[in-house]
């Protein structure tokens, strides 16, 4: 079997993603990052789904934090309730997503490896500039000139954001036919002490909304409030 | 003045590539990249030089031990007294440029600059295919798809390779007319405990070799053997 890369974060869309990759025929490598999250669950979560999945996981340490301008390093309060609208939100890390592929690429090279998966997706978050169609194009634009595999010939790369077009409602039920482990899944921006999920942030409550609108029993654990 | 970011490593080559940003008439903030180089002697010349060019000098860890695959991440052998040939170079290290790129860019959003430099070079590293025109055209494509500012119209972001055509004689008699101090700057691969250059590996000799074909002083201080 053919080794793909899989930016893996254990959310539901990325583990969504690995259950893709492993059905269209490869051996998913898991590539998660430490970038500085403002909590850990998310990485413990990555680790619980990835061994559930049959998957090597891969941790890189990238600390955009030093970077700054997101919620999600840790600049800016995230926000709760707030209407999801179409500008870009707070928890956009600037270039985040850039820097994730890239270090996918590097793996992939490393690996032998021509397959990238990325769960972005451009309907819930059409908010993200790195989450739409023409950034994955010029990304895979990029990775075939940027490379030594891609120059001498021995790669060819693509980037495969098989999420891209789905609402969450249609990933979940995609993941719950390839029997992905949502239980043990991650998304919460902001969860408390013991990594429950707030449920009032973005992700949450796109989250929730999915399992409903899926008729998919949503196995989330709340934070009480 | 305006801000531009400048990937910077305290060698020779960035180190010129500041100076020049310089006399382009932005105000150049170094961005440097601890990504489990062999030797922490690189970071201190950059701490040198950038203090000694007046820019303030960001510095962002990322792991590329982690993905391997180079010598300079530890997994190969330095290699030494070897010809100087137009293969890809074991000191290649898989998506380097692309990950640093990415860095540069998501600080220049952050900080409101659009104008990203880096030192690359396709006369003496033209084994590295992440120092090549192509690569860079590609990756300014990208970035002005991948990030909130360019989809918003507040950045049109460009990539400035000043030394891509220069050889490396062509560099150091531009950088001693702006008075980069080179005395401060580092480029050896492999250098001893005291962080004195090895004299043999690519980096040493394409260096010396410059200092004598553009008839400037060479002030490296050389490991005694």
């Amino acid at each position: 079997m053919r080794a793909a890369v899989v930016l893996f974060s254990g959310g539901l869309d990325s583990s969504t993603c690995l259950a893709i990759a492993k059905e269209d025929g490869f051996a998913p490598h898991a590539l998660a990052v430490r970038y500085g999250q403002r909590h850990a669950h998310e990485l413990a979560a990555a680790e619980r789904v990835a061994r559930a999945l049959g998957a090597p996981l891969k941790i890189v340490s990238l600390d955009l934090r030093a970077i700054g301008g997101s919620a999600l390093t840790g600049d800016l309060e995230v926000p709760k309730d707030a209407p999801i609208g179409s500008s870009i939100p707070v928890t956009y890390v600037p270039a985040r997503n850039t820097a994730l592929l890239a270090l996918a690429l590097g793996y992939a090279e490393t690996l032998g490896a021509e397959d990238l998966y990325i769960g972005v997706n451009a309907i819930d978050y059409s908010g993200y500039p790195d989450c739409r169609p023409e950034f994955i194009d010029a990304f895979e634009r990029l990775a075939n000139v940027a490379t030594a595999a891609a120059v001498e010939g021995r790669a060819r790369y693509r980037i495969h954001a098989p999420l891209l077009r789905l609402g969450k409602a249609e990933i979940i039920q995609r993941g719950a036919q390839l029997g992905v482990p949502y239980g043990l899944t991650h998304s919460c921006y902001d969860p408390d002490a013991e990594g429950r999920a707030c449920g009032r942030c973005d992700s949450c409550r796109l989250r929730a909304q999915g399992f409903r609108e899926a008729a998919v029993p949503d196995p989330t654990v709340y934070s009480p409030r």
